[in-house]
């Protein structure tokens, strides 16, 4: 057995269909809020009003000028927006989850957030900002916010297209989970589980994205992966996955979906008892080729290739992925080794661990 | 899917071979104690200053009258032993542990705690305090350990007949975590590894007391039993062994071990999901003949007439038992069907869930 040291996240969840309508009051009672500073995009307006009707007269701020990523300008108007506020509840994906989150950080307030997409972002205490072109992304408890309502009913409209790319995302931060730096068995249970209702809710909402359970499923899975992630990290994938998206504009879901079943043919050689936990919460017989199907299933590309990268473009990062492979990757990271994975999920053969 | 609602705790847990004597001082550092009341029973005290040398100088007091339940003048005495300490240090079992949480309790100190048993209520916000014979119990959160620090090897010298008998009470707060009342995803994940470990480790520890690799596992899944119960509470098969216990005076943990399989045949038909989860865990194609196994393989005792309980005994409890039973257990709990379970468990006759 692996030593390992944990630290647990507090934090209060409320999950169910329904309970934005039925159980937000409570939750924002329970601060004992009288000045509430809402954050909800434009196109969230209309029904974070409807969730906050009945405590319509202490959201006294409101602001909705979110923007992806966080710009610096946007988060200081959210701040301006903050003052004399108890409370900041956030209705929306990640990035308004991620404003409140830069309201916190410099005001210290106490967030509830309603998330209504698949981010995982609010059980996590990381926040980012951007200026100009450049990200700043930092991790303080202070932005964790202390209570999430997940109503799998909020998400009944998000298209089925986003939704398998989103909660593809989220299968990458379980799988990943299981070999990210700070792993330890809590993590470990939880990223299983999270595969378990995400492979349970993918093909479901694929084909029919008004299947109440399986947005259950997909949003219970997307809630856990964001918790895998908070306390594990992420890995070797997540590196590769940076590192393509960066210096070629790819597609952020797909090039997950379609790299994530090489990186676990390349590490499950090397951490089989991890493998052997992902196949079985996939409910296949083989990890690897469980993960390849469930891509296929869901119409992923196969290759990086049908994304429009060239063969060149896989030699041209080999040595930018290399240098930010983690050391305690279950197999090793070697320049072939990394090459052949690579070549492998840029072509889209199928996925197997001989090379690790 | 059903909606839960999840209050997640914080913590920071340390684990591994050795780490009480290699990681000790940074856990403490962590916290810039100065001052440290130094909690350890008669006979670990020696331990408790080897663990202690790194920082002996801090060490400014030590308090070693531990007795069981924490009796009232027990905690006024280590109280009175914390007066101007900004630290107190626990190392020992769950009565050491109740110490300092019962002086936590009054004067809001942080826990480091060092466990060298299964008790597992190092991670729970549950306290303690007996008068004369009447114990009080209570919930707060100032009294969990803020860092535990699990190390196997302080548990290499816990005799195999009590390893064995804690073990079986840490696996009944695994299996009972799936039905209890503040049950979720996340307790049911870690339930579900605790049994995996529990399983693991119980029968090498039974015949090998000092293998190693079993302690950690039998370490591990105490940590998780008790990190399941703080969060999900426990169910009618507690209650069950609450009141015959108290009736009776019967042995606690032969008692759990005894009852555990029939009040999980009792709730299996109507909780199928748990009941396959929890075969999976054991590593078993059955959960209540796999617990039932496991019980004969550890020597349990089959029946409770075994332990000397007679057959009128089980009548006079029913209605107790009965006046106490969740409303929200998987098989309604009536008359009959309880009358059957407690009948089955006292014959020892193979435990089936057709009376459920």
């Amino acid at each position: 057995m692996t030593p390992f040291t944990y630290d647990a996240l507090p934090g209060r969840v409320v999950f169910g269909p329904g309970v934005a309508s039925t159980r937000l009051l409570a939750e924002v009672d329970a601060f004992g809020a009288q000045r509430i500073l809402l954050i909800a995009g434009e196109s969230e307006t209309a029904l974070a009003r409807e969730l906050c009707a009945p405590f319509a007269d202490r959201v006294t701020a409101t602001f909705s000028g979110i923007r992806p990523h966080v710009p610096l300008e946007v988060a200081e108007s959210a701040r301006e927006a903050a003052a004399g506020a108890d409370l900041v509840l956030c209705v929306g994906g990640g990035s308004t989850t991620g404003t409140a989150k830069a309201v916190a950080l410099t005001t210290g307030l106490p967030i509830v957030a309603v998330p209504t997409t698949y981010a995982g972002s609010e059980v996590t205490p990381v926040w980012g900002l951007t200026q100009g072109s450049r990200k700043t992304t930092g991790t303080d408890p202070v932005v964790l916010p202390r209570t999430v309502v997940y109503d799998p009913d909020l998400t009944l409209t998000l298209p089925a297209a986003l939704s398998v790319a989103s909660g593809l995302n989220a299968m990458a931060h379980c799988v990943e989970a299981f070999w990210a730096p700070r792993r330890n068995p809590v993590s470990s249970a939880v990223a299983e589980d999270g595969i378990r209702h995400l492979a349970a809710g993918l093909p479901v909402i694929a084909t029919d994205p008004k299947d109440g359970e399986a947005r259950a499923d997909l949003l219970l899975g997307a809630y856990l992966a964001g918790s895998a992630f908070a306390v594990a990290g992420s890995g070797l994938h997540h590196k590769i996955c940076h590192v393509l998206g960066g210096a070629f504009d790819l597609p952020h879901a797909e090039t997950h979906a379609i790299v994530l079943p090489y990186v676990l043919a390349f590490n499950a050689p090397n951490a089989p008892r991890a493998a052997a936990r992902i196949a079985a919460a996939l409910g296949r017989d083989d990890a690897v080729q469980g993960l390849h199907e469930l891509g296929r299933e869901l119409k992923v590309p196969a290759g990086l290739r049908d994304l429009g990268l060239g063969r060149s473009d896989v030699d041209a990062v080999l040595d930018d992925i290399l240098a930010l492979a983690p050391t305690d990757n279950p197999s090793p990271v070697t320049a072939n080794g990394l090459k052949a994975l690579l070549v492998a999920a840029w072509s889209g053969t199928a996925p197997t661990g001989e090379d690790a």
